[in-house]
């Protein structure tokens, strides 16, 4: 039996490679409690006088994200809120994973349907030119719609799930696509540049993907059993599963990815970005590279389409 | 029998995943010829007018690549050289095999001996603080002496075996490592922006690593036994076992990493360098970007550590 290195007494349940620990249940909570106070102290993700909204999707990232920012910064005022994508079987188990969630920590929950508030669905992408590319498009929608529930609700402050995998894994999608505007949204905090914007921060992007799932096992979280069938046919798995692959090799290897990324790489594009302007969309009013922006042209394509249907 | 989709007539031998072929071996020895023409008119590498000189190691890649350039453009004069590196046993049988090379293409063969010109050999760095990292301060030394030899020898083109693999994992290591400015080296056409350098090409660049074994294997090329003793404690060759598996998923792997690399970082690195000034060092009169080159620094430490052995 190898022996918990923190309280020298449990038995240990989870093996740290890039920290070299054996902990317990108890006290792999406690260290993961302890990375998200510190990231968001050390990145100034928040304080105590501002108001966040965290992004609960149904998901064990973002229920892992409020649970221990609730445990952590026990003063901060949470506003959980929920997008329903109507995406058929799933979205009814995410929205009641989200529910349970937010009742077991005793906070309120603000619904965000899409089909209510916008009169489509992400199922209804099925129909356009972008059915093979459906998670990217709802990746556009669902940021629309983040700034827009953000602004409704009156917070400053946005905090998201995406844990280490997901920022490695998007990151080195971007770049091997050669796509690297899209890099630098991928910061562990985004300043808003603009009035209408408020501040992005995901608190989880230094803890593993594995951590996350073991925290919300150990604690009981509620978290959806569906898969999302849109994610079925995409690379991001695949993917995932080789810079794993790196990682075995490699302890360090996500973070030393992770480091360039945001050290070397990031800020060599922002440099060069400085001089460009950003307009406003002229459907949406958020600030936009292009006189429509990306998910405006996206929702008008759709409707389109599914005007034909 | 799966026929050669060429000739239709021989048994394929090959599979090439990135085109989609079965081919002969001879089919597949033209097609690598055509490849390497096309590489070299493509970017302007040399032309009939130029005198290139090509360095030969003993390894597979610098064989295929003197063997292909001959064969590809008869009428121009290549010179082949060799850089003894005083490697125990390795450096004896790459020696030989250079020269059985040379001698099967009725080609002279320009002998330099580290030993004899400066005095030291590759082993000899074992007894410095760079005992791990031996690759890559023979990278370094070797940089600095074909410098002189190409200006030694008078010619004005030097063609190097860099293979695909090789390109992806030194600019992939390179990434990792944060070293953006070694990335730039990797060009497949560095022009001389001094008058003391040549320019520097690499015919075999879009040519994956299992080509050119195949290629020196079908045409009975001479090529090393020996593995290079320094080698065995690089991470090299793990990475680029790493990066194979990456192909498996994705036959298009390694060029898309490759034209990300060429076509979008290395650009804005250098719109960034453009301001940097280079001065020349003072010890062996060859640009670099400090008063002593990285190569001048290590002999001089080299030395300081021999003459007190």
């Amino acid at each position: 039996m190898v022996k918990c290195r923190r309280c020298l007494v449990e038995e240990a349940s989870v093996w740290i490679p890039y920290a070299k620990l054996h902990l317990c249940k108890k006290c792999f909570s406690e260290f993961t409690i302890k990375r998200v106070r510190e990231t968001v102290e050390k990145y100034r993700m928040f304080g105590s006088t501002d108001k966040v909204a965290v992004a609960v999707s149904g998901g064990k990232d973002s229920a892992v994200l409020l649970y221990t920012l609730k445990k952590a910064f026990p003063d901060v005022r949470f506003t959980a809120f929920h997008v329903n994508l109507g995406i058929e079987k799933y979205s009814e188990d995410c929205l009641k994973k989200a529910e349970a969630l937010t009742k077991m920590l005793n906070l309120e929950l603000f619904i965000y349907d899409l089909k209510r508030e916008k009169g489509f669905t992400i199922d209804d992408f099925k129909h356009t030119r972008f059915k093979r590319r459906i998670c990217s498009v709802c990746g556009t929608i669902k940021r629309q719609v983040f700034n827009e529930v953000s602004e409704k609700i009156g917070v400053n402050v946005l905090a998201t799930g995406h844990n280490l995998d997901d920022m490695v894994e998007i990151m080195f999608s971007n770049f091997l696509a050669g796509d690297f505007e899209q890099l630098s949204r991928l910061k562990p905090v985004i300043p808003p540049f603009h009035p209408k914007l408020v501040k992005k921060v995901k608190p989880l992007f230094r803890i593993p993907e594995n951590e996350t799932a073991l925290y919300a096992f150990f604690n009981n979280i509620p978290v959806r059993e569906e898969e999302c069938p849109h994610v079925k046919g995409s690379r991001l798995i695949e993917r995932k599963r080789l810079l794993e692959l790196f990682s075995k090799e490699n302890p360090n290897f996500k973070y030393q990815l992770l480091s360039v990324f945001l050290k070397k790489l990031i800020p060599i594009l922002e440099e060069r970005e400085k001089e460009k302007a950003f307009t406003v969309c002229e459907v949406c009013g958020f600030p936009s590279s292009t006189n429509i922006c990306g998910a405006c042209r996206r929702i008008m394509e759709l409707k389109s389409v599914l005007g034909k249907v």
